[in-house]
């Protein structure tokens, strides 16, 4: 476990878009956006069950994250990590308050019926920062 | 090789920010965000050598970019691919190209005094759009 410097953390915490790379089975490495949060030393991100990403990470735990800064290009945080759980209790309040973080209070929870959402709670290894702190 | 849509080809081509995985010698996907363009079939960033993503590179040609578009989070393109040429010629030049892209026109090349640059030219594999077309 590593522990972010104040202006990582932030980074993370703002309304700014992270891209997970999470790896096939292959080996290739796979990558989509997605909503991120931070809390207690711990990254956390919210995908539903059955799709490419979520696959990967039931099969293989190491992950990493990139996050820019939404007003500075430059500015932006690297977090490489280990899942340490997937969890499927209170995942759709989850995605509800990543939704109001991204869009504002009251935001609508976008998973559509019958999706399984899972809350991923990753471990940060190794985080590298460029322009922060 | 894969032939990417229109829409997919427009979200590389306009000034959107690419997140480049490549992978560790262990396995472990690295990310960072990047400028990007896409000319006859082909993906193109631009790094220096020495930084962690090219030596990455020179050692495991298996890539992944994803790329948001900048005025709309819901739209993107995941590009899995090989690197097939790494390029020294004409690299700063290429740069110039891209910050020029990214910055309009007579935008300062931002590489300091003795960095290496170099050319990735990358072959797409597979393509996820998401939101576009």
């Amino acid at each position: 476990m590593v522990t972010l410097t104040p202006g990582q953390r932030r980074l993370l915490q703002e309304p700014n878009l992270a891209h997970l790379a999470t790896l096939m089975k292959d080996g290739m490495p796979q990558s989509t956006p997605l909503w991120v949060d931070f809390e207690d030393g711990y990254v956390y991100v919210n995908t539903a069950e059955g799709r490419q990403k979520a696959i990967n990470m039931h099969r293989d735990p190491r992950v990493t994250l990139s996050v820019v800064d939404r007003n500075s290009m430059g500015k932006y945080v690297e977090v490489r990590g280990h899942v340490v759980e997937m969890i499927h209790e209170g995942a759709y309040d989850h995605l509800t308050k990543l939704a109001e973080k991204y869009f504002g209070p009251g935001t609508r929870n976008p998973s559509p019926q019958g999706e399984v959402r899972v809350i991923v709670k990753i471990e940060p290894l190794h985080v590298e920062g460029v322009g922060l702190d």
